[in-house]
């Protein structure tokens, strides 16, 4: 049977149908429309609003894994306004696990966020029996999904696979989309802006390529053990510090300026995920080198915004 | 300041007004028309729907304190439409936290659902600690607004505390609104009707007197320690066919003829609360004698249905 990708268009999921694609598994896309169609495989696609319930149905026809990727990407719109993120996105998720029942769905992976659900840690790393108690609106509404699905799991037998999935960065990244600090920082300096810091640059977070975590997915789509909720992240803690510091090293931008902003009430001061479980589960662990993945999500970022960056030298912003 | 009710013409509504107001604290309602108004104290009310934001607002004004009963009770209503049970009453609980914020409300006591929030047991007594995995949407609802709460004690210094209670019962539950057993039974038995059943009356749960609930509420209004969540209930388990026994020994019915319907999935099959914290925390403990309990609370049914029922005798259903 095939796979439904929720969100394929974005930057999890182009990653993901492009993995689908090459594993030979028949993949189908819904969203917005995507935004580098050029990167993705042939396949088909709804181009349809997550509330569209009448498309998303439709879409629906005979698929046996869907991966829920959406409601995933902006954590600042859940802030402002909880109840209207509550009555949009999260209602939306609960229509959609109810139109998988109805249409025979099978599994549905559903990308839960580990910077988030968990709130700060009372114990590092953070396994998945630590307390779920958020700081954001954001990390309460994907714990609320993941009860759902666990609800459903429970009472209809869905095959549900929650991913609790660290900071992923890497290609397809859009950076300054209010999310996904790497790519961020790598665009402010490729062209030559100071980079941003809220607080004091000691926030600490675990950094997962998408590669890995796209590997983890499609192990989890095949996966028939007895654990339904599952970390995804390197296991590795890394400040916004030495961030920067890596991203200079691999850019050769040297420490070109760094502008302090007020820390964000909604960041947990540091986040660093428990892999042993799903190391011992799927046989998974993030095996991306660090400043391997840094170079190729630079590399992918300049190719794509295609700023005056010529090299190294031409980076230097304090000119 | 004075304190605000809301659902205070409700079952807890009703009981909690009148201990508020027999203790000398001033007391404001808010909700639908009261089910015995005839029972309550002097006191301002708003008749008026919790999704009512501007008439919400007008009555928090100069509230120092807020009881949240709300949306706590039908279940069978959630568990029909998650998602319409989400726009409406979840969203409306966080419009609600929004609009307290606003108002400078100090403290919001909320009424949360012991026998809900944590799933099935995977050790007895349950402890706050326990994991929550609720398997039914009404208990993953109320654990939304907990966390809800969480948050804004967390980043704004909102004093919450959380009542995670047992199975309520006593005078002002009014039968067969689909919730409250010892209340169905007795009326049943009153009026002569079979009781019902569903599974195999093996369910075991936590009831606790309503008297015992409201002193913890007033309690926990005034509690300045470090917890914000609180089991509430009597810490001891009985089974549904134990109920029934209890209930017809006070009524003198006899056993007096049970029908057996199929169990229900939204129904855990044990739940019996750990009172520790609490008893640590407030000093608080459960005093209500059973029989004696049981007794009121038929007393009260028995005077406000007029049934046929004359005395022991004429509740046998067998004729």
């Amino acid at each position: 049977m095939e796979c439904l990708v929720l969100g394929a268009g974005g930057f999890i999921g182009t990653n993901l149908c492009r993995a689908l694609s090459a594993a030979g598994v028949p993949v189908r896309g819904y969203g917005r429309a995507p935004a580098f169609s050029a990167a993705l495989p042939p396949m088909r696609w709804t181009v349809a609003e997550f509330s569209d319930r009448a498309r998303l149905a439709a879409a629906l026809d005979g698929v046996g894994t869907v991966f829920h990727l959406l409601g995933a990407s902006i954590p600042a719109h859940a802030e402002r306004d909880p109840a209207e993120d509550l009555r949009t996105n999260v209602a939306a998720s609960l229509d959609l696990i109810a139109l998988c029942r109805a249409s025979g769905v099978r599994r549905i992976v559903f990308i839960s966020s580990g910077g988030t659900v968990y709130g700060v840690p009372r114990s590092l790393p953070i396994s998945e029996t630590h307390p779920t108690d958020p700081i954001s609106a954001y990390g309460i509404h994907k714990l609320m999904v993941e009860k759902h699905l666990g609800l459903q799991a429970y009472r209809h037998g869905l095959q549900v696979m929650v991913l609790r999935v660290a900071n992923p960065y890497g290609p397809f990244q859009i950076p300054d989309r209010g999310q996904g600090l790497i790519a961020a920082l790598i665009q402010r300096r490729l062209s030559g802006q100071p980079v941003e810091v809220w607080g004091d640059g000691g926030v600490v977070r675990d950094f997962l390529h998408v590669d890995d975590l796209v590997d983890a997915m499609l192990h989890a789509a095949a996966y028939e053990g007895a654990h339904s909720v599952l970390n995804v992240g390197s296991g590795i803690g890394r400040s916004v510090l030495e961030v920067i510091a890596a991203v200079d090293a691999v850019l050769g931008t040297g420490n070109a300026g760094i502008l302090f902003r007020p820390g964000r009430a909604v960041d947990v001061p540091v986040n660093v995920l428990d892999v042993s479980l799903i190391q011992r589960e799927l046989g998974w662990i993030a095996r991306t080198d660090w400043t391997q993945g840094l170079r190729s999500t630079a590399e992918w970022i300049a190719g794509t915004s295609r700023p005056a960056w010529q090299g190294p030298r031409g980076a230097e912003p304090s000119r």
